[in-house]
């Protein structure tokens, strides 16, 4: 499997770069960006090839699989390109900015049969989020009734790219961070998504008025089924983890609190269960044996659509958007 | 301080009752309700005389203050009733049902001076609440950006009246719960809710659909301050206390968790603070001297304004029976 990265912008690419020479699962041939440092500091970190041309890096190189972690507004262009070219592509989220990116890139994939794509939602396979989707689907809390996430995230800010401050580049905080949220609702429930609405705030960066330090989402899904996304960049930076992740489900039957930790790769997390007859215990954490990217690779050795898939992206960006539209035109959104 | 029982309709009472007998604050003199096993019961148990006319009651005891556990859909009439006859009100919450009666009231009370009104919000005096309060007064979290709170409730549906399951005479889930929270968001923040969206629904008492057994609230405050409620009365039977309760506070310099156990009289609690400097810490609670009861009876002989004042509990009716009306017509109210 040869991997090569398309856009080199977020850290969250290490995590992968790390995992191809730790399991030697695909071979790191290549890297593209538009700016110059970024592009040496990676090549000579990990000795390939740089490219400040994407169509000659795909070229050159003929890749299996390109792993895209360019500037989020800069991404659905590069996405669209490598897939209509025949190549697989696993992005960072969100893979869009917007609607109309959104509806080039159902396009592209509009019949393709051939290059699969994927993005980071990494909770997928975050063990607590693992267990507990195999709790709820035991039926140990009967019915779910509501879904409340909550993700805040340090914030770092000395540490981020300018375009993480500006809206036309960042996309807004709803759409970056509430996506994981949407899409483990979608997975754990499988109920769909009908109606939004959303605030996002900033009290913490006057100096770039566009950031978002802080945004919530409530929502309705089909069976009545309600939930609420909280999201910011406002964990204290004393936090042990990234930021004090939870999933709190409501069944008819019992609830379920499940706190997941930070961010990519981070390990730990507890679940608590409670039910009409067990007052509250622990579950230990189920292992997860497969990874995303290890999935991911085998899902285009063998053809196969991959565990998270385009669907499921284009449903949850779907719902993002909107969360972003309803916050900035303080409406509710329908999604029927 | 000579005080009767207007409607004994909410196991509540006995809490107040009880708190009467133990600490000899004020004599219970006499009881009123419209159901003749009630009052019986009532009367036996505490060895009252028995009234079936609220006038009557009033002119025979000459109290000092009503304790009104009245049924919500009555509760809003008898309040008025004995404040217009110049008797202080203690009241079950919600004190009324509709905007109609919240008109009717305000008109009964303007320009009042001598009666006084307030409602058992207890929360006020949950000494996890009343910490959480003092945290946030000292700076320790900086401003305040978001307030969730969740506010589960074991349903005791062999134990509830029939009331409670009819929309007509109960309210609805939002309103009956959700002031406690909307109540302390005021209080701890100083914020004025501006605008609410809600869902309320049933999933498992088919036999009463018009029961909502959760439902949930989105707002935004002044200041840009933005807030979630849960509520439900979907608390598994096997948890320890009444309901998880909880609080979350997201602070520009720091976050607050407060579990704050079940219903009146529930002790416990616990609150984990972490700021830019300090990793999550728990704080002991702060012991609460006073009592909702205690301070009430005070103010109603001092002539003051009671800590939950009537402005305090006609402001959190509003956005409760707000947030009633936009999960009933799909919509988002404004309140400015």
């Amino acid at each position: 499997m040869k991997l090569v990265l398309a856009g080199a912008q977020h850290f969250h690419m290490y995590h992968l770069l790390d995992y191809v020479q730790e399991t030697g699962k695909a071979v790191f041939a290549g890297v593209y960006d538009d700016d110059r440092n970024v592009l040496q500091e990676i090549s000579d970190k990990y000795g390939v090839p740089k490219y400040d041309d994407l169509d000659e890096m795909l070229q050159t190189c003929q890749p299996d699989v390109v792993a895209c972690f360019a500037k989020p507004s800069t991404r659905g262009k590069v996405i669209a390109k490598c897939l209509g070219a025949g190549v697989s592509v696993l992005a960072d989220k969100p893979p869009v900015l917007n609607l109309e990116e959104l509806h080039d890139l159902k396009k592209v994939v509009s019949g393709m049969s051939g290059p699969k794509f994927t993005v980071l939602l990494s909770e997928r396979y975050n063990p607590p989020v693992r267990t507990l989707k195999r709790i709820v689907d035991d039926g140990e809390i009967g019915d779910i009734v509501n879904f409340t996430a909550f993700r805040p995230h340090k914030m770092k800010k000395s540490e981020r790219p300018d375009w993480f401050f500006r809206r036309q580049d960042y996309g807004g905080i709803l759409v970056d961070l509430a996506i994981h949220d949407v899409d483990i609702f979608h997975w754990i429930t499988g109920r769909k998504i009908l109606e939004v609405t959303a605030h996002a705030g900033n009290f913490t960066v006057p100096e770039y008025p566009e950031f978002e330090d802080n945004g919530q989402i409530i929502f309705r899904a089909d069976g009545g089924v309600t939930g609420l996304i909280k999201v910011d960049w406002l964990a204290p930076s004393a936090h042990p983890t990234h930021g004090d992740c939870r999933y709190f489900i409501t069944g008819t039957k019992g609830t379920i609190e499940v706190k997941t930790g930070g961010d990519i790769g981070t390990t730990g997390g507890t679940i608590t269960v409670c039910t009409e007859t067990k007052p509250p215990y622990s579950v230990t954490l189920d292992r997860v044996e497969s990874d995303l990217y290890g999935d991911f690779f085998a899902a285009i050795k063998d053809n196969a659509e991959p565990a998270i898939s385009m669907k499921d992206v284009f449903e949850a960006m779907q719902v993002v958007l909107a969360a972003r539209d309803a916050a900035d035109d303080n409406c509710i959104i329908s999604l029927e």
